[in-house]
């Protein structure tokens, strides 16, 4: 028996070698290294084309706080993962070189100057990493991840997973939480006006100027109360519809899930979407542009026996799994 | 910086001035008071027009007991309650007074006396909050509830969720216990038993007696088992048909959730309703004449991360916004 | 009083005393015998037509280890069953005997060896309880499940509710495990090539060879995916002509449930059935000449107020009351 | 393998057989059956010299309730034990026969019926199973323990190891109740004035007349407080000298213990004895003429990987170790 | 039965009239109003001469979140407080009114802004209510709390239990946080040099400089390892030495407990004090000066069955305790 | 922001350099690599002088399994360790080079082929990583490391902190299992039967003769209940004395803490030791040829709030601070 960790190695498509997963067959599951799904560090690989990465800051909560432990989580909760997604027929880490690249460090004591650290560690990540998963940490994280994008493509088309629509103002004096990444993304003309989305959307507000708000800001909305009604192909089709091919980024705040689904999150709101739903739509969404993803808001102190964490790690997966088409 | 609560103000559409919830750009959610939504206590207000009260008792539980604590519980979970409902359109604490009355004190020891002190307190706070939404408490509270509202308006519809029928006969000598209060009432006349309707149940019985001895009182019955195949909307129709323009109660018992959505309860069964269903029910009863509501046998000691009570706490929030619009 | 268990007695349609459930209105349910749903033990009637059996065994796990105290989890969660099942309109426990057949001793060091003992304990079993309901322990237990019906009717029909298809190869150099029960039947010639169906599948697998070495076994899937766009009766309809009138075991691997559902398992899986759909599924079975079942990878380390316990303890009853009509 | 308990069995010191626990070689620790520490139930033996039976009753509680659930849970954390207490150098299941004689059903409304019920089953259990552990519930079942031992014994010593004193007056109306039970007993006569004593009493009172009332009643005290500064040996000699010869009936609240090592309880008070303090000095009672004990309190629903379970059941066997020297 | 809250009221030694707890022979303990120990709030009576005031603020932390839900958790935990302790043989709410101030609202974003909040509010509280035990929030707390009783009494004696020393220097550029109180209020004169002493400290650091440095700002240590070889007298002796008639505060980290008795905190250290140890030192210090206390970083989504909460109230209770003698 | 993680640096007391822990100026502690205390792993420093090493096996348990992820769960709660032991005045990562050797990977199916494994593993991690603590996994780890190290030291003194002696016989036919490793080291020559010592024994047995058994395997016993009479200096002594300058191996049975400290195990025995008794024992073995250790039994899925893995990583902290002063 060696020291080494055994990966598995493939080739891509079109010849290169690449690093794939801790051979499962030679490690148990719950022996292997703690990357995200046993993949190599980017250290080990040098460089990637597409990279899970984990900003585990909380900061910007105004709630139950933890999402500083997201990423520690999530990771934990991905070991189950193959390299085979089925659903969109996709070999992820045989495409070409994904590569967990660690988390960024980032001060908890002030929310801006943790911001611009992200913006250098984004910069510095994607360079290195490719196309990024983000693991949160608070929504704040979506602010710098969009910055970063804009700079190559443009203005974004976001589509928000999310029960909250998080174009809300300023805050106890912070312009920067974990409420208002949107609307700030959008006051510095990072997001494309005509193609933002919010899907889950429910909960009480403060009015309906919250609303207009929002739609001010270039988002349309389907709330969660509309599945009870409306197919998912038909929700499929609004989000398709809406978003066409500009470069998209997708945020998926975990408490878009009911609390049933995910129950460890900081805001967590009744008359969520089913884990089901969620992968459905995200599994549609392979005719579009992906650029950049998150998944954020995970608490693992208010989880239970990791679902949440499973959950948010399987999203990562289906982001993964749609570059790797 | 004052000691003072600093209450949000208004004014209702005919303008007489309201004290609101607390002032959460001020307050943060997690430092407010302990009411429900951060409203008034009725002390604080003298009167109010609807209110929320809770009767912690749960001396009439059969299996797991623990809904004693559910008050508490609701409430410390109900503080991300804002003031605007979105999917009614109401802002249910600006229409007229809305006031926490507190929790009724009533005897652990002997389900008669409890009952009596119940009738007794219920009378009281109604004269002084208006429209009440109990807290419980087991379904033993259903009973002075509906006595006392039919002192007011006759004989009551009654709109039941649950998974259980609670029309079961007395149970260890006990005349009164939290599977009979709806039996109980209809024997007193309390009953219109031309409107009353069960949604949810589910699970086995002791025979097909149970059902008809059920229909003798009043009931109509949704199973559980017809969401499956019977869509929202035709469900929420067989309602409003049923209960018309009658004065309705109606009465949540949490276990009408899934033991998924809500593990803090007496006796889960398995097969119930998502979240998402029972909201869009609630949501749909507006032209209903609704005199009064509970939502009960929320058991903290089951719950995980708060994901019951905050289902309740918003069940709550939905009925206040019904009085709202 | 006395210190005898109170059960009640019965007579079946063809007029045999029958000894049921403890009385439990003379029993709380929280006071009576650990058996399952306060039936009689093996030992107290002698024989019976039907039984509930436990095999806490979880030494095939490659994941979350646990499903060892299965058993004894299902059977505390299983005092709430009354005896008359609403929605199959059956009185499981009068239409024959059925008993509490205890547990089968196997030892936790060695699959093969236990596997062995599960062989002798089971056709011990049969002889003298009839048709049996297996509460796991790990899936491994449906291999020598099948071989001891497979005696009996010849080839089996297996229709396997689960996240995995489980006719994955050897695993760590072990012919058998929770993951492989259904292949080394099918090698065996234990199933019925024409009539096996998996339903619930989902997540990652290792390639597509993974489904055509499936599909070769025997095995046509419903994929969990499927559940967001066929209503239930099709894909019950699509089971019951799968089926047809062949001798059938139903195979229920927890997992089936999504996490929010069925967190106390031991490889959780997002995006998978809700309960009522599942017991919509199990009711809707009643045309099926059922010759056993089980229901596995219950593991109560991970569960909440025993909700996994309860979905599956629930799931025995369906069977029984199948049996019942 | 057959399907029968494989019981171990042995010879009593005067060569009479009795059958002990199950044979642990055989059948794993968590395989086995549900009775306390896996020893054969009253029915299955016909009659015993000391056994163990619970009492799912806690309507007499003031605050958390659950220690209806007590007995299942001390009984599903007993399958570690042995047959040999190596302390007392003791066989406790060899040197007569010991039962499991299951569970007194008592209804969970109305205290004083449930009283009577315990007293009729108490002295049915005493006639067939002998001396006595009791597994609670709540601590009112400890007047009807101590009033069955009075009319066989005569005035009883009680020793008492609790965090209150349980003396206190009715409460609510109710003339018994979980903090009555030796006011009670000692009003009627049933204690011995001479020779009670609390161990490990601590946490506010409403004013030094409780304990004046306390010492009136007959009760000696050892503070929790004194285990700081007053030595194990010491506080044992205090214990035996005060008890000395008498019949002695020791009841062991488990709040006794700190929260630290029995969270799962109704009213916890920090500042407790550590297991290890309460099982030094139960080990030291083997001078004392023990007549009967319980062990109550236990409320599984606060309890955290079975530890307050698992205290119990040590100190029920150490209870059963000193009547099998 | 009337609405209003029943509370006690009594006579102070000197004849004032006060309002003690609520009468909780008319209120059950889970019933009752959530101010700590249900007494009244500051509202209620207009002022007091000591209070307990909760300051929810965690973003001082450098490990787990979570204490800004201390005070909702330490005032839900603390309902079992009677109004006589015994060890004290003290009344405290009698003595003089005691209230419940409530929380001071102060933001999630920005330590510096916070803590002036805090200044102001604390002032204003200790004008209206006299002597302040305060329920944190973090240890930040402590340097606010150590300012304004700075500018009464003039340099102040601290006796800090914790497991850290909380001296250390800047954090990630953060000139205050949680582990930097003490060293800020020496640094600005705030401090006794001849008068501070640490309690419990345990587990490594950077290295001998911090336990120099330590000792520099005027800290003597009693080593939690201390413990294992000295008495408590002994230790307590040394306490009441160093401290002498100064004024002092007493600040509780709550994590000076072991894990085993305090695992809700945010930065647990094993081998720490017992919460009897803990409770003999704070009960020892009656022949102090005391004039300010606090109980800080109870974090209760870490915590189980409220036992960290159920410390914490407990030691708050002490502190009013000493001054109601 | 570099990408890089920023470790410290260091000198050895004779001029060589070293990399220590991640530096938590720069990291905070939630975000650092998931290495034992944010040390470098082997691989990122190619070897070293003292090593962390999981074996991640529990397929040798006889009750409550989970073991498996005990390097997991003690690696995720070892970051809030420092450089410096205060009490041995230790700087454990600056003496030499210290890494994280990661897991073993060895089969769940097979005891023996596991052992086989893990001989092999362990000599090559000896070979690169000189001496190691093994964080376990259960009991069973202990041979091959003992019979790793006899190669090199011949017979070993074993100190074997546990509720439970370890030294049974074969059990369900297997001759290898987590009770049985120290009586197959002793028969295969691998101990020092003049130098063995079992600390914190309690429990039932089987008899007398398991402990006359394991006395002629060599061990002497310190009971945990000798701990209420004897002091801990005293206990030390004893330990010193019979280990002398022998090649000492200490073998850390998390069970050996009581269960309030070390819930999270899988055959918990109330009346253990506390957390501080067993550092002190472990910081007083200075003296001693400490030629490997290990801390095994932690089973996360039953721990609470991580106390029993913190309490195991600060065990394994101590281990290393042995090794560097």
């Amino acid at each position: 028996m060696s020291l080494e960790i055994p990966y598995t190695t493939g080739l891509t498509p079109d010849g290169k070698a690449v690093t794939g997963q801790v051979d499962f067959s030679r490690v148990p599951r719950f022996a292997g290294p703690g990357t995200f799904a046993g993949l190599p560090s980017l250290a080990e690989v040098g460089e990637a084309q597409a990279g899970v990465i984990g900003i585990p800051f909380d900061s910007g909560v105004t709630f139950r706080p933890g999402a500083r432990f997201g990423p520690e989580g999530i990771r934990g909760a991905s070991h189950l993962i193959r390299p085979y997604n089925v659903e969109l027929d996709s070999f992820p880490f045989a495409k070409h070189q994904v590569a967990d690249v660690g988390n960024l460090a980032v001060t908890p004591f002030g929310i801006d100057r943790a911001v611009e650290a992200m913006l250098t560690g984004l910069a510095a990540a994607r360079e290195r990493a490719g196309k990024l998963v983000i693991l949160g940490g608070d929504h704040t994280i979506a602010y710098p991840a969009l910055k970063t994008l804009a700079r190559h493509h443009g203005p974004i088309s976001v589509l928000h997973f999310d029960a909250h629509i998080d174009t809300f103002g300023p805050y106890f004096g912070a312009a920067m939480h974990h409420g208002t990444p949107f609307r700030r993304a959008a006051e510095e003309g990072l997001l494309d006006p005509e193609g933002c989305m919010h899907v889950g959307i429910r909960g009480p507000l403060y009015g309906p100027h919250d609303l207009s708000d929002d739609r001010a800001v270039g988002f349309q909305t389907v709330h969660s109360s509309e599945f009870a009604t409306t197919g998912l192909p038909g929700i499929l089709e609004q989000i398709l519809t809406r978003l066409g091919d500009r470069p998209v980024y997708v945020s998926v705040d975990i408490d878009v899930l009911d609390p049933a689904f995910a129950p460890g999150t900081g805001t967590p709101e009744p008359g969520g979407l089913a884990s089901r739903e969620l992968l459905y739509l995200l599994r549609g969404l392979a005719p579009l542009n992906l650029v950049g993803a998150d998944v954020v808001e995970v608490a693992p102190a208010y989880d239970h026996a990791d679902v949440t964490s499973l959950a948010a790690a399987h999203i990562a997966y289906e982001f993964l799994s749609l570059w790797g088409r």
